[in-house]
């Protein structure tokens, strides 16, 4: 484990990815690396990526990475996809799509789906990008397919969120989400050569306009084409005024505070989950209390009583 | 309190009414309530109905009032609107649709909103609707608005869930959400006068076709007009199978015995959560954990373990 982390410490990447997937198996050694990590993180900026599935947001991704990278910066991306039951190392679909920086040192690319996520996916996301976070890149993307619950929750991990939009994809006014319009930070109109571009990025100006106002920043709308590479530029201008706003207002500081306070109620409540479900497989005590309510000879609230007060006591021992 | 549970049992509807509110407004003696209404309750009959804004559930509701009034069976209905800040007796919106009921003493009505709604509007909903089993209601009827997270929360205490659509109101088969396909037993296509009603049909039977199958019962669609009446008659016969398939396959006796175990495990985290809660309200302790962990001088790792071990070493004395 010293060695892992005196690897990791002096830039392997191979450390990197040791050190990623030992905290996403939950092998030994995990917490001790993750309070190191927490330790040195927070220097890398965090920028999120969502929007509809077909949105383009991988090609954007490619995208804003070459504008980093070209400006020196050391790029880490983390592909999310609460679907795909595939968690690791690059798979073939972003050495496809990232071939243009496949063979770039400086930039880590690292996919995870539903598997290996202790705690939820939410959870593992937070970990990995404060290891990338640690190590020392100065950005961490955060990219993720579709627009649920899984992907907002994910999504609060990012200082910046873009939410990525394309005429014609059923991204009509009408189907986005309340909880997607409250996240964004930045709207980026995609495909912005189709036919509706300009009537989408009217569409979502009009509901800005109509949207209680947010005071200090209002999201621009940035019309781009990740294919031509049209407007990339300037989204990734808009990306870093958002930045200096966050900085400059004291937001930046101030969220990332309250962010490291729910992350530890997170991890309370997760690990008290985890102690009562571990009472559980026991026989007797919470179990047999449990089937007692099922058979109705117990009301759940005496029930749950009995078993907060066995679960607390055997854990606050 | 004796004098209120007195009543209850006496089948006053006062001391049913009045119950509910010392329920949701968590006032003295709420668990004796709870508790005493857990070990009567698991007699009623629980029907879900579920579907966008305007799909005429409120119509559909109470045609099958109706149609159980006539069969002498005694019905409440709570209608839930996550949405609404109102919480109480029967609001306006309820005596005037419910009108053909209003006069009927065997007819309860609530309606809940989001205020008041101690652990979340689907741990009141479902201690409203043991309420109304312990009572003595043949059958109970929930009802809610929308389709999100919070309303499949919902639909989870009931025993049957009819899902409501409606021709040319978005409810083509494209933005149908797949937890709300997951969760049906039912489908009522509403409206079915309207053009398109066929064809919404047709796609609801098709999806069935191409959804993986779920041994044992297939979902019904049943074409509906809640205005003129009919197919109401049809609904209730499909329930009615529904409830008969689910007594006969043993899926009623053994859903229920799992929905009450979850249920205490519900009551066991969320207590865990406000015992979390008035922990990090006392200065000291927890609180100047979180506090260390946001000024970036504690991991939040370590700073779980120490809070975990505080509020479970309180908790369990």
């Amino acid at each position: 484990m010293d060695n892992l982390l005196e690897r990791f410490w002096a830039g392997d990447q191979r450390a990197l990815a040791r050190a990623i997937s030992v905290i996403e198996n939950n092998d030994a050694g995990r917490d001790e690396l993750l309070a190191a990590f927490s330790r040195k993180a927070g220097q890398t900026y965090i920028l999120g990526l969502t929007g509809s599935p077909g949105a383009g947001k991988s090609s954007l991704v490619d995208r804003l990475t070459g504008v980093w990278r070209s400006g020196g910066d050391r790029v880490a991306v983390v592909a999310v996809d609460p679907s795909s039951p595939f968690t690791g190392g690059a798979i073939l679909g972003d050495r496809i799509r990232m071939q243009d920086h496949s063979e770039d040192q400086e930039v880590f690319i690292r996919s995870m789906g539903s598997r290996g996520s202790l705690g939820g996916l939410a959870r593992s996301t937070k970990d990995v990008v404060r290891t990338m976070d640690a190590f020392g890149f100065g950005l961490v993307m955060v990219e993720t397919v579709g627009v649920g619950q899984a992907e907002l929750d994910i999504m609060n991990v990012a200082d910046t969120v873009v939410v990525v939009l394309t005429p014609g994809a059923g991204d009509g006014i009408q189907t986005i989400k309340a909880g997607i319009m409250e996240i964004a930070d930045v709207f980026a109109v995609n495909k912005c050569d189709l036919a509706g571009a300009d009537r989408l990025v009217m569409e979502v100006e009009m509901m800005l306009d109509l949207g209680r106002g947010r005071s200090g920043w209002r999201p621009p709308v940035v019309p781009v084409s990740a294919q031509t590479g049209q407007g990339v530029t300037e989204l990734a201008e808009t990306i870093q005024r958002h930045r200096e706003y966050k900085q400059s207002s004291g937001l930046l500081l101030a969220s990332r505070r309250e962010r490291l306070k729910a992350e530890v109620l997170e991890i309370v409540n997760y690990r008290w989950r985890c102690l009562v479900d571990s009472r559980l497989a026991l026989p007797g005590g919470a179990r047999e209390l449990l089937a007692r309510v099922a058979d109705r000879e117990l009301d759940p609230y005496t029930a749950a009583t009995a078993i907060l007060a066995e679960v607390a006591g055997n854990a606050g021992n």
